[in-house]
């Protein structure tokens, strides 16, 4: 089966395939400016940390190209700019910012080479991003598979999977390992409202690697657990603390809580680049608020009367007690958390 | 404020509000036999388990006076037909099979007395559950209101108002007569996939009564009460145990556990009739499973690809440590359960 790419860097453009439209459609767009990429992410063309973060530094490179080919006098600053405002894209998901910095970091070091320089090295930068990430979820999925046995069924939320990573996923890595190594595994994806991407990306993904999927309303993981139906839970995360605390979509934090009343062990699977080792604990991480008439309509009809107010917190923190374990592509990582991932961090 | 009448009886037909239109249009059916009402009731242009139970009390009433008009031979074989029928049209919500039972006592009664006689007596019959229900939600809002205290905010899941009773509703009742007492009441809506009703109908009834009413997500929940902007639940039900164990819209049970979690009182409001003294616990309650379909589609457009499975329970099981108190048209119960709902009945 072919790998999904939901981001390239081709020449002068970045090429990214349309989430939004999935699964109905398979659409790819072209952005020649590291604005263009910044406003696509903010729209959710991509999403998924890591994968935002791809996209991130393929924008800042694309825009190097782009200002190398127009001849731009001060690469550096204007590349700078691009940098700044592409950091506020989005506001939880650390790999976007850890993305910029590594751009920024590349931009200092090879600056006094020349425009030239800088340009290629910005590119080189961008794919190496993209293949450290590939290679991450390999090695997070081997070691994660390890935790999936024969004939369990995993419940997931929103989609960690090759679409938000550009890899073979975060969430659903150990579950295609565990797949390819033999095991009957069945997946049970929550919808995820209100974007949907459990039912529109995790089933899409799910089906197209070939394993069991059944898709449920978020409000219906309670009864599946309760009739012994969950034998795991594993999410993705956008930042994950210093501590632990994880910080993914919206409704991770109570799937955390029914898991743990229902005594499932519950996994927050995300490459290394996703600790904020600057941020303390959960309660640091901002949560992005979001318009809330991504709730109040569904496909441009409205479901909700008018002059009702609506809320759209895009993500939760689930405190590290409710995880059992943090998977990455260095290992298993286990309480207490904050010596563990300081130890993968070397 | 004028009341909602989501069904009532007019001459030959059964006058419905189309709930699955709401909240863009009010648009009124009209049925005049008792299967078009089951189909109806199937088809959830009525929802709710008391508003089920009067719409099936009206279609049998009103198949009376078709068959009457017609001249049938054997008007009360033909209702009784009727009646086996109608109490197949959903099988969770215990209000139907109660309603039914009503109706068929009334034949029994009456029927001696001609067919004219059983007519007007089911007429009447269907009226007074009608006006019996109206009763009972008063009751049960002075009853439920005096948990509530001024400045709270109460989350509710589904549609438990008037659309789903006929009277100011069960868990929207104590809300409602709070406001009225000059309480400062914000209601939390959970959105409640797949079939939105509190999106489309309990924001709705909020906005319509003048109560401040913030829509989620139902992923949201926890998120809002972890961040203590929960002070209470209520839920309405559509059938609850003898042991209080209570059945109500699929998450239901999910809510209850966040909200233990949380800390944070759980309340079902029901009528008396909801209460089904013959099963004697949550594990004897049928689920209805539903088309998983209406999962997989959202207003005519597939949310998930070709190939994926879903599933559908229309309903779970509330275990009776989950709740704090049950409130009917007589009063709080609180545990344990099975004395105080058994010393309601009388």
């Amino acid at each position: 089966m072919d790998e999904i790419r939901p981001v390239i860097l081709k020449g002068d453009r970045v090429v990214m395939l349309d989430q939004r439209l999935l699964p109905l459609e398979e659409v790819y767009n072209e952005y020649k400016s590291s604005d263009e990429v910044a406003g696509s992410i903010t729209d959710m063309v991509i999403r998924g940390a890591p994968a935002i973060g791809v996209a991130a530094a393929m924008g800042i490179a694309v825009e190097a190209v782009r200002l190398t080919n127009d001849g731009a006098g001060d690469l550096l600053g204007a590349l700078g700019g691009a940098c700044d405002r592409m950091a506020l894209a989005r506001p939880t998901a650390v790999n976007l910012a850890w993305a910029v910095e590594r751009m920024r970091g590349v931009m200092d070091r090879i600056g006094p080479q020349g425009t030239e320089a800088v340009r290629d090295a910005l590119v080189r930068e961008a794919n190496a991003i993209l293949a450290e990430q590939i290679a991450a979820d390999r090695a997070l999925g081997e070691h994660g598979a390890v935790l999936l046995k024969d004939g369990e069924t995993i419940l997931t939320h929103c989609n960690a999977g090759g679409l938000a990573t550009c890899g073979i996923g975060t969430a659903l890595g150990p579950i295609r390992v565990a797949a390819e190594q033999g095991k009957q595994i069945r997946v049970l994806a929550d919808e995820t409202r209100p974007y949907l991407q459990g039912a529109r990306l995790t089933c899409w993904e799910m089906v197209r690697a070939g394993v069991p999927v059944h898709l449920i309303t978020d409000n219906m993981a309670a009864y599946m657990m309760k009739k012994g139906e969950v034998d795991r839970v594993i999410v993705g995360s956008d930042r994950i603390a210093a501590n632990g605390d994880a910080a993914n979509k919206i409704g991770t934090y109570g799937v955390a809580v029914l898991a743990r009343a229902h005594d499932i062990p519950f996994y927050v699977a995300a490459p290394l680049s996703t600790v904020d080792f600057a941020c303390p604990s959960g309660d640091d991480i901002p949560i992005e608020q979001r318009d809330p008439e991504e709730v109040t309509v569904i496909y441009d009809r409205r479901i909700a009367p008018v002059g009702c107010a609506a809320l759209h917190p895009a993500f939760d923190v689930t405190p590290n007690e409710y995880i059992r374990a943090i998977i990455t592509e260095h290992g298993i990582v286990t309480a207490p958390f904050d010596k563990g991932l300081a130890a993968q961090r070397r």
